[in-house]
Parts: structure tokens; C-alpha cells; sequence
């Protein structure tokens, strides 16, 4: 069985990729380089995939629409330190997971894989259009009727582990499939060796994960 | 009214183009570089641009999944030469038009577009799964959820005006609206100068629409 994985390098990824190793599938990383503030991001996902195995690890530079206005690639707008988060986040980039899968589809069909993986989830990022489950089902639906493979009879499938699980499980769950949170940068502001700021909105619910589950908060801080 | 429009260069978005601009539309053209043999079509994109006035043209480089195994970006594969055409075709591109619509999707919602238009015809290109009109239907609905705008109620719609057409048709449509089909080029195997090879399946398909059409063939062929 082969998986395709989308791996950003952060918690959520990192769990999903311990998740599906332990189901026994070949797996293959897919990273997209689209200009995100936080290379540190990419390093983390080069080291997440090594630490599974992934026989493939493939980072695609994507130049995102958006190459503005939005908090995650604009220098000029704030990242959400402690605010929270009503309506959609200005994290939001359009289309941004739309693009991702599509890519994730195309490669999954040259690979011969069956299942594509992504860490949503409905909880933590309820604000998000795209990590609702009503998204993947519909995105499922398109992809079954886009492909080759889907038309004839074997659709690829989006599998969201995490969708259902609030930070504190999904942190659980990687415990139990022996990630290594170390590696992990899900810091908004990280720096080039992936030191977190421990202030912004990810930073804090990724503490507030690690509280929750009574699991040693292994981050590297230090901005 | 602003409006998306995917422009290959070929004679079918260039027609698209005719038919929006004669809306009254404000042109958005998005076209991809994914490292497509026949670099002449990307030129006479520009020059399609051009004709219909098109506020802004961006040309995106997207390298494919699929790098190898398809006839219109790997050398190894042949192009169809005149061969009748049943099932999927060699030419066929794991996820293109989801990847193409997917980044035109998140382009719509950064300039505020409601409209993306594709130049697809479930008549000529009937093998392709992505290019029938439950695909379309599945991606609008995807759509709807996906983003921002389709959230707060205006969803960014995929439209096919020439989904039930035939080339004959579409020239028909095309020679309405002014599109001059001289700097279009269709050829899969198109000199560097746009001169087409009138020999392989987009060239005869292209050549049976001129003659059914009765409109004088102005492609510049030689090579």
C-alpha cells in the first residue's frame, strides 16, 4: 500500500506520518515551498520524512496566488499573537489546500498510490474553509470523476486522521506512534534553526496541546 | 465585471476570449508554463492576451506530477498522428485541469473575479475525465465550499461556454467575436515559430472544424 503524504514540517504532519507508517504503507512526502516565512518549516519536513522512511520526499515550489495580504507570506501583515481567532483567520490563503491536493492527486496518480493524507483539522482550525469536512467530501467527489483511475473504478481518497481531534489527541495519538516532536516547527515566526517565539496563535494552542495531554513540551524556544 | 480566463494559446481559449470580451468582462489571463513541448503556444498566449485588451497576463510555472509518461511533456511517448481516439488519451495529464482550475481558483478570489473560464469541450475531447461536464459541476461545488468568497455567499463559478460545442461550432463562435485564429497555435508539435505539422490529431481535428466551419483555414503550417 502507498500513501502520499503532505508534509509542512509542523506537529500535525508529523503525526499523521507516524499514524500511516503504522498501518504499514510505503510512504511519499510531498512539501510545497511557496514562499512561506518559515524555512525552518521545510527543514523540519526533510526531517520528519527520514524519520519514517518515506522512500520518496519531493519539495515543490508553488508560487501561491496570494502572493500578499495574507499573514503567512506578507512580511507587512501581522501574524495573530494571543488574539483569538472569529471568522477567518488571516492565516488564510485562498485556495491554498485546493492547490496542495490537486498537486497531492496528480502525484498520487503517477505513483500508483490510493490514499493521500493531510493533517486537518475542524477543531484547531475551524476557521479555514478548506479544513472543513464538507471541503473533503467535496473535493473526494471531484477527484473521483478528475482522474483516470477514478473513472475507472479505483478513486484516489483525501484521509484526514486528525480532522476530529483537538490538539491535545493529536499529540496523543504521535505519542503513541513514536513522534518525535523535537524536529517539529510549527512557530509562525520560527528562525532559521527552528526555534519557536512560544507567542503566537500556533505556538500557543501547540502549548496548550502539549499541556493538555500531560506530555513534556519538547519544543525549542528561544526568540 | 472581472473574469479568469485559462489561455493555452490554442484556437479554443482564444475563442473563450471573444465570447468574454464581447460580456463586457474585465480579462484576467492565466496561463501555465509545465514545461509543455510546443513552447509556441505559450508565445501565442501573449499575443491572445493582447488582442482582447487583458488587464493583466500571468504565465505560472507549475511543473506537473507527472513528469514523464505523457505525450505532451515527455519526448519518449509519441504523439497521436491522426489515430482514432477511444478511451483515455496518451496525451492525457494526471490532474492538469484540477491543478489549472485550483490555482486560477485562488488567483479569482485574490482579484476578486466571480467567473473563471476554460476553454473545455466534452464534444472533441470526450476521453479526457476532466474535461466532462460532472467534472466541472463537482469542481464548482468544491469550489463553493473551498474559499473565502464562496463561504460568505458569492461563490467563484467555473464556466465552460464551449462544453457542448463542436470545433466547427467553436470557430463559428470565434469568427463572431473577431478572434483571429492566425496567431493561435494547436499543433502538438508546433516549431518554435507556431508553424503547426497539419499532420497530428490536434491538427486534423483543428483542419476538419475549419472545413466544416466553411471558414478559410488561416493556420500557417509548414514543418
Amino acid at each position: 500500500m502507498k500513501a502520499v503524504i503532505l508534509v509542512s514540517g509542523g506537529l500535525d504532519s508529523a503525526t499523521v506520518c507516524g499514524y500511516v507508517k503504522s498501518l504499514g504503507a510505503e510512504i511519499y512526502v510531498l512539501s510545497f515551498d511557496y514562499g512561506q516565512r518559515h524555512k525552518a518549516e521545510l527543514k523540519a519536513a526533510v526531517k520528519v520524512a527520514k524519520m519514517f522512511g518515506a522512500v520518496r520526499h519531493e519539495i515543490i515550489p508553488l508560487s501561491l496566488p496570494a502572493s500578499s495580504g495574507n499573514a503567512l507570506t506578507d512580511a507587512s501583515v501581522a501574524v495573530p499573537m494571543g488574539v483569538s481567532i472569529t471568522g477567518i483567520p488571516v492565516t488564510y490563503v485562498p485556495a491554498r489546500n485546493t492547490l496542495f491536493l490537486s498537486y497531492a492527486l496528480g502525484f498520487a496518480e503517477v505513483v500508483g498510490a490510493k490514499d493521500i493524507y493531510i493533517g486537518a483539522s475542524s477543531v484547531d482550525y475551524s476557521g479555514y474553509p478548506d479544513c472543513r469536512p464538507e471541503y473533503f467530501e467535496a473535493f473526494n467527489k471531484m477527484a473521483a470523476i478528475a482522474t483516470k483511475v477514478g473513472v475507472e473504478g479505483e478513486p484516489i481518497q483525501i484521509k484526514t486522521p486528525l480532522l476530529y481531534l483537538t490538539k491535545a489527541q493529536t499529540i496523543e495519538l504521535g505519542m503513541k506512534h513514536g513522534v518525535d516532536y523535537s524536529i517539529t516547527v510549527s512557530c509562525y515566526t520560527a528562525d532559521d534553526d527552528g526555534r519557536a517565539c512560544g507567542r503566537c496563535d500556533s505556538c500557543q494552542l501547540r502549548k496548550k496541546g502539549f499541556a493538555e495531554a500531560g506530555v513534556a513540551d519538547v519544543t525549542q524556544y528561544g526568540h
